[in-house]
């Protein structure tokens, strides 16, 4: 099968399942192209995902296929943004149908739950690598950096911990027991915060998705908004499934583990007050922005946790 | 060095240099930000090169920069638009600064030349892998498809075609002569023909870029456009320096080979005759666009030639 059969294929209805009105021309020319309405600012990420890096070598391509489209969707989320349109470069090592079918139906399932549709994308030969990038929109100037913290914002974050780390010591399991099924599907199908950042879009003063690890994705805001902050480790919000397995290690999971995919937010606490309380009730208050830099833990403490770094030594 | 330390050092002078205003975020949060201006749309791209397959493992870093970026926004002048911002997704085997310095270097020169600034990336580990996403802008509605060509409508193409694909055959010469210099050149510093697509927005009835081959690309024209086309093969153009190292060979590259990123485009004979004279000299009319379907090939016979499919058998 040649590569631009094999596109179509398999890899067209993602262009049209997700009907965006913005996505004037997709797949099949030298570009696709998007009409971005007056008043709206594009915004756009790309996440690579490596074969034996980020996922192993025996991987369903069909959670793949969700996972990889629901981590750059995530960025989106971080930023307030609502999801549009992606590009998919997917480099492999054949044309195997027995993987690109299953793969573009997690992909196109995502595509679907998310509302983002297929713009365009090149298909090459070689290690099995996935590069997604993601283009969304949100109301000029209400987008969410990383840069906005100020002392006294409280910081919060959405959803619970530590899951989808714990899940990579199960990814072998033949037969998981229900917990492990449940910090399972944390790590195959995660779902982006994209209600929440928007609802959070121009009222948050930051944000982040925590990919890497609550503590190094907090490193970040702090270093982007030159600022410390102080955390109670006890309100780190954990699956009960997380801390029966995991015991006295749940917390450094809910720390130290990425794969997640929540938010980690910053807000004025004058703001905090003015939530509905359905975006309140989404979030956990565990900490506090200071002025003195550094990050101080309070409450149960934690045992030699760090955020991955693709080529760090520990920090 | 980390990840994160690598990547400003080597990449984020990218992100500044090209200064363009529609670039309101660039690396180092969730996501970049631009704003696209009212009555433009937003024309964007995907390419990935892969070690071994789109070059050759030992190719210069510096030479790879710069084709890595131009390969990208040929695409953008095929569809008449203006480059803004590009996205780098890096798979690397290891954090190599011999690598790393002249190859961010070549993609810098690229940058400034096409006015085109680093808005985002991500650096992952494995087989060197790299993919760029580049964005343009265009007027509204007047980006220029593959499926416009009508009946009639000349064919043409910009500068020269086939040095590229023979400077393949020179890539491991150690003393390269002049001519084999010259067609070198066109190999490792491809030229995206930004102006002349620009130009052409609007009033071409289609375009794509050579980069498959001339009757390989022109296919897709014919296939999107529902349409056939007559070409003179003796009135391809091609350098002096093809024909001489080449002799009859030459007219198979030009018709057969890719990586030249010449434009092939179609345009009404009553528009071609409203051209300026600085756009017209550009172009080559090599044939017509016919209402019967397939490719029709008048003057010197080619022999054995076929554009390149990257699963593809010969087509």
């Amino acid at each position: 099968m040649g590569e631009f059969e094999l596109i179509r294929t398999y890899f067209q209805p993602l262009a049209d399942g997700a009907g965006q009105d913005q996505l004037l021309l997709g797949p099949g020319d030298d570009c696709a192209i998007q009409r971005v309405p007056p008043g709206l600012d594009l915004v756009f990420s790309v996440d690579t995902l490596v074969e034996g890096v980020h996922f192993p070598s025996d991987y369903s391509p069909d959670h793949l296929g969700w996972r990889a489209l629901a981590v750059a969707v995530s960025d989106l989320a971080a930023m307030g943004a609502s999801p549009v349109c992606f590009t998919l470069a997917l480099t492999l090592p054949d044309a195997n149908p027995g993987w690109l079918k299953p793969f573009s139906e997690g992909l196109a399932r995502a595509s679907k739950a998310f509302g983002i549709a297929l713009a365009g994308g090149d298909t090459t030969r070689g290690s099995l690598t996935i590069t997604i990038q993601v283009h969304g929109t949100v109301d000029n100037g209400r987008a969410l950096y990383r840069s906005g913290a100020k002392p006294g914002d409280l910081i919060c974050v959405s959803g619970t911990l530590g899951a989808a780390g714990a899940a990579l010591h199960y990814l072998a399991e033949t037969d998981p027991s229900p917990a492990q099924l449940a910090l399972l599907s944390r790590y195959h199908f995660p779902q982006p915060r994209l209600e929440l950042g928007q609802q959070l879009a121009g009222r948050a003063s930051s944000a982040i998705d925590v990919s890497d690890g609550l503590l190094a994705d907090l490193g970040h805001i702090l270093e982007a908004s030159g600022t410390g902050a102080r955390i109670d480790t006890g309100r780190i919000p954990m699956m009960a499934e997380l801390v029966t397995l995991k015991g006295e290690n749940a917390r450094d999971l809910a720390l130290g583990a990425g794969d997640d995919y929540e938010l980690c937010i910053t807000i004025p606490p004058e703001i905090f007050e003015t939530l509905e309380h359905s975006v309140a009730r989404e979030l956990a208050v565990i900490g506090v922005i200071t002025s003195e830099p550094g990050l101080q833990l309070s409450g149960p403490a934690p045992s030699g946790i760090q955020g991955y770094e693709h080529f760090g030594r520990p920090a």
